[in-house]
């Protein structure tokens, strides 16, 4: 069992592929090779099995070809032109996330082993007019040009799966928090920084209102879930590979309560709230209300409460001092 | 007021230009100049403006570009590789509908004078698991590679006009019969050539069952509509470019029996009934039952009968003889 970590430099694929070197298996073979791809070459990992690193720009064809040298059987493709900077810079989201996006199914399906390809999609894909509780078979209808081109994405996901080119599966991602790092050009950014700057002792910024409510889902869930779309039987995806994957659905005046009753007060007085249009243009355009059928049907999971999601970071995430 | 049309060596962009050459006005301006645009240079049309003719392959971005030297105010794009083909030939599909599109949208952004566009879209782009009764919510789900194209076109043509590079409109169609010329590659040719052939004294073959339903219009209700869409107001379109055009839902049963009242029992009789199973796979994944919500209160409008779509045929189509 051969993978491939398409955007393994990114925080979701660094904790895939510790996931996968600690359970050492993926969908009942054992893993021999992880290969982590992205911009620049990602950080290896620890793991009972050989990891490589790779530097491609997927946008090049050639160089997404490259990457698939050594026949993966299972591809995470997690590279992406976040919302903010596709907004911004339409031609390279379009490069990337389109083209970019395109080259890896046309290199998976050169192969000419019809490999799963788990490709990430987004909640960004809803907007506009429709209804306000979003079932399955509810439009995409994005407002943005990072949901437009996701929304190409699962698309070709499906087009290229029924063709039997591969076995895809595009999971709809929630906004994924508390999210570690730095922010980052994603207009959802924020969703991570108010919690993950004041838990550890910064300032953060809010840029929208209290009542601003998300759609969003814990790394670690995350991760499990992507694990799993990898694992489930093509059967079972039916007519359609794009599938919203379970979340949660909070205000930011909720979350910001549920990481008083973990962490206290002083992480809450130190978010300011400083409106933003450019931001709130972006995420007013989100939808939080899905009913994720598909995904619970296959057993995905959400998390319990947004408290686990400021434990879960408090664990995964903060590095502690040596003691 | 110049006009483009891209497809215009097929028979909806020939009725297009007829159509305009009639009325000599788009949206309550003089039209002075149509480019009828196609893979070979299409046939000229009567008119009391100049018309030129061109040869172009639009999945070339330079010959794309070329097109619009003249910079169209409006611009009908309804070339594209259609379902039977696209589903047999996977990578011309793609460069046609996908790559092609792109091109012209791509060309008419660097006007910088965001031209109005009308895409064709397809009712193709509907299909597996949604509700029997399609709203203009109903998530897209193409069932054909073909319908996956489109669907691909109209997210583009959406996010082009968020972004103000292009005005467009994308109108889904719905079966356009009873199309006149020769069958061609469409999964959809028996749909019109059932009635175009024997209606002419030939026989014609149905691959499919009496009781197969569809969602139709003439081509005399299709020109009109989409001339109707160049010319309603953008800010009627609301956030989604994409909707389904007006048709009427009735059987192969149906609809020969309508072609008997209007023509007596000779052409009946020509009709002959021979399950292709490459055929039905791919038209049954289309769906028949859709609710044109918006097209309607853009004022876009159906056919009364059947019966009429055979008589537009008789009066517009069927070649007289010289009295």
């Amino acid at each position: 069992m051969r993978v491939l970590i398409i955007g393994g430099g990114g925080f979701l694929g660094q904790k895939i592929a510790r996931a996968l070197a600690a359970s050492g298996r993926l969908n009942g073979a054992p893993i021999t090779h992880v290969a982590l791809a992205d911009l620049a070459a990602p950080a290896p990992v620890e793991a009972p099995f050989g990891v490589s690193a790779h530097a491609a720009d997927i946008g090049d064809a050639a160089q997404a070809r490259a990457l698939f040298e050594a026949s993966p059987d299972v591809v995470f493709h997690l590279a992406a032109v976040v919302s903010g900077q596709a907004e911004a810079e339409f031609d390279l989201g379009m490069r990337v996330n389109v083209d970019g996006t395109r080259n890896v199914f046309e290199a998976a399906r050169a192969l000419g082993t019809s490999p799963v390809v788990v490709f990430t999609s987004s909640c960004a894909v809803y907007g506009g007019e429709i209804p306000e509780a979003i079932e399955d078979w509810t439009q995409v209808n994005p407002q943005t040009s990072y949901g437009a081109q996701k929304a190409i994405g699962e698309l070709l996901c499906t087009d290229y799966s029924r063709k039997g080119f591969i076995d895809g599966r595009a999971p709809r991602l929630p906004t994924v928090t508390i999210r570690p790092g730095r922010p980052n050009a994603a207009a959802s950014s924020f969703m991570s920084s108010i919690f993950r700057e004041p838990l550890q002792g910064e300032e953060a910024v809010c840029p929208v209102e209290e009542d601003y409510a998300l759609w969003y889902a814990s790394p670690r869930a995350t991760v499990a879930n992507l694990i799993a779309c990898a694992e489930v039987d093509a059967a079972a995806l039916g007519e359609n590979r794009a599938f919203a994957l379970p979340g949660r659905v909070g205000t930011i005046g909720e979350m910001i309560e549920a990481m008083r009753r973990v962490a206290g007060d002083d992480p809450v007085r130190r978010i300011r709230f400083e409106p933003d249009e450019t931001i709130r243009a972006i995420v007013s355009g989100w939808r939080p209300h899905i009913n994720p059928r598909k995904a619970l049907m296959l057993g995905l999971t959400a998390d319990a409460s947004f408290e686990d999601n400021v434990r879960y970071f408090l664990e995964d995430d903060v590095r502690r001092e040596p003691a």
